[in-house]
């Protein structure tokens, strides 16, 4: 515990350090540590390397052993990741309100750094980077724990952008990795209140789960997406199975995949049979309601507990209801407030469905594959908010400040 | 825990009707109910009368039970406190953001209802009215749970905005009360992920604390408070005078009040006999360290444990230092994030300030009293956030409504 109060309050001094540092010099930073990332890839990839030996001795899965190696490309693109950071725009020290009262005093509210903020990630090792980088374009120190299989790879990065930061004068400790990485001691990292403002997982549903659980910090949800596209009667099904098959297939392991489809009774005779052969064709397993195998025998049954399901596979679950409001009802219940798409050429239904679908991003005639920061122009992402505190849908920087109220006055007190 | 589940399933389903009632219908039901205070005041005193009872045979204090009573005045003021939420502006279907990508998706951010907030609270009976008010207008259900002094009084007040909204075709579940107030029920309570969407706690800091570390819902934390004021070298001493007893004596039991002064060395001789004098005109008690004590030796000797007290009463801590750097890294120690003023000539120091103290709100030359959700010109006040996240200072009503992505497209798909 010692140990983490150490890092935590060292991370306070930097994040007061970083608070007072212009645009310009935390620029300059993020561009010397994508240079030194680049210069160090061999000693990065020959540290993965030992992540990824041990790892397969231990049986990983070969999906898993894809997402925790590095090689120089991966390296590279880490490095492009800060340059882009660099060249965004900061939203730190916008004025979001101002108003001067009748009694003369003038009150701003003014966007800040967050102050430390803690990440805990699974075993991508580009993390490492990219949460560093977007935290100190925001004048945030960051406290990160990653996953323990690519423990030495992170250790490497962590301590090459430390280096790079300390070149520039700026402290190091902007940027701490916990390098314990026992189940006590990420236990304790969940309850440094006092030194850690935020904490934000990244990750699989049971490391959500988890840090809800177990956190008493403030927690930013991110991730889990059981999205849902709803086939209205009056959809072009042109349109509805060109959507489907995206947001089905474009990728399958990501969140704002489609896991389940809806469709309307009255078209379901003619788009069912449409929709099941291109999902098919693309190898997808589909697995329907007693309805839906009405229409097409030959697709396996949906059990209750697929309704529910984030699947991050190549599977889909389907439903046939009677109307919009089943269709909106059965999403409802069964979502998790990431991205849902009604297809339809009715205006009023759509904007039924935009009004009552309970969701950080609703869509018409649009796959949900686009809930994304790049896609909606933010330039970056920290991850996907599932809650409704503070950030809703894709976090950019703006997501990573706070705001403070500044208030001048000359001499007024209260009456 | 089903007698929860229960009311959490009923609060969804409320949620969702809330947020297809217009502004006008809203407002309506607020004007209904602040009528229905009125008429049912005779019972609603009547209960009071019961509690107030018996917390007098429990030996409450007189403080706290002033808190707890109601008369005639205090029902008239709930009223009109519904009223005054019915005439404000709703920031609900606000646009936050709106653009066309480059693809041809438009993208809107727009101001939703958060849902269902749980509030739970201590002995004042017209937080009951109050939080109820304003949730209603956002859109939000609220599941409430007061003190269990404060029962008798919550379960007349709760019943009569229930009546009152019914009446109004409005579904009763918009607002519940959970009546059985024993410790495991509220234990539960601030774990109904699934039902709550975010928890408020109003009252002092031992609630707070309890609920920050057993809630696994997302918290917003308001309220403790230990405020500075920093009487910088250059300050006008009458004008800081004014200030101080202002911050310190307007009223005592309050977050915004100011606990501790900080001194600059090289106005220390001539600044603190005046406070003092007048500070103790007002009943206050000092205590100073030992430079304080070599200028004003009558005065008691601060211990450590001082510098971190928000005392809540006519008491308060003194400290010399040697300028404005050491005056903020102490009161960066020690406060609370909530309110902190420096009383200053130089805009130098005023700025220096304001840019490097960490909290909701930072003053120059004005009273720490004004931290009010009323005092900012917000109308309304759910309380005062002292995280980082969601709100930080005074929350209005827009601290209380979240937003969601709209997404128009034509069939768009992600290549």
């Amino acid at each position: 515990m010692d140990y983490l109060k150490n890092m935590g309050s060292r991370a306070v001094s930097a994040a007061r350090e970083l608070n007072l540092l212009s645009e310009e010099a935390k620029n300059r930073a993020l561009l010397v540590a994508a240079d030194k990332l680049c210069e160090k890839s061999e000693a990065i990839i020959a540290a993965n390397a030992k992540d990824v030996e041990c790892a397969e001795r231990a049986g990983m899965s070969p999906a898993l052993i894809d997402r925790l190696r590095l090689d120089e490309a991966r390296v590279i693109s880490m490095a492009d990741g800060l340059r882009q950071i660099a060249a965004l725009a900061s939203p730190l020290g916008e004025i979001v309100m101002e108003t001067t009262r009748p009694n003369g005093l003038n009150i701003c509210e003014k966007r800040v750094p967050i102050g430390v903020i803690g990440i805990i990630y699974e075993s991508r090792p580009n993390v490492t980077a990219d949460a560093f980088g977007l935290c100190f374009k925001t004048g945030n120190a960051v406290i990160l724990r990653g996953g323990s299989d690519a423990i030495n790879s992170n250790i490497t990065i962590a301590d090459t952008l430390r280096a790079a930061i300390s070149e520039c004068g700026i402290c190091g400790d902007a940027i701490q990795l916990v390098t314990d990485t026992s189940r006590e001691t990420v236990r304790e990292l969940m309850r440094l209140n006092g030194y850690i403002d935020v904490l934000i997982p990244r990750g699989g549903a049971g490391l959500i789960k988890t840090v809800v659980e177990t956190s008493t910090l403030p927690v930013i949800e991110t991730g889990t997406g059981n999205c849902h596209i709803y086939v209205d009667e009056s959809a072009n099904l042109d349109m509805a199975r060109d959507i489907i098959v995206n947001a089905k297939t474009q990728r399958l392991g990501v969140c704002n995949a489609c896991e389940s489809l809806v469709v309307h009774a009255s078209v379901a005779e003619r788009a069912v049979p449409i929709i099941v052969e291109a999902l098919r064709e693309k190898g997808v397993e589909i697995r329907g309601d007693e309805r839906a195998r009405a229409i097409v025998p030959d697709i396996k049954p949906a059990l209750e507990i697929d309704w529910g399901r984030e699947y991050l596979d190549a599977i889909i679950s389907l439903k046939i209801v009677d109307g919009t409001d089943e269709a909106i009802a059965h999403i409802n219940k069964y979502n998790t407030k990431h991205s849902e798409a009604i297809i339809t050429e009715n205006e009023e239904n759509a904007e039924k469905f935009l009004a009552e679908i309970d969701a950080a991003a609703v869509y018409v005639n649009a796959s949900t594959r686009f809930t994304d920061g790049f896609e909606f122009g933010f330039g970056a992402e920290i991850g996907i908010s599932t809650q409704k505190l503070h950030a809703r849908g894709p976090m950019g920087l703006c997501a990573l400040t706070s705001t403070k109220y500044v208030i001048r006055g000359n001499g007024q007190t209260r009456g």
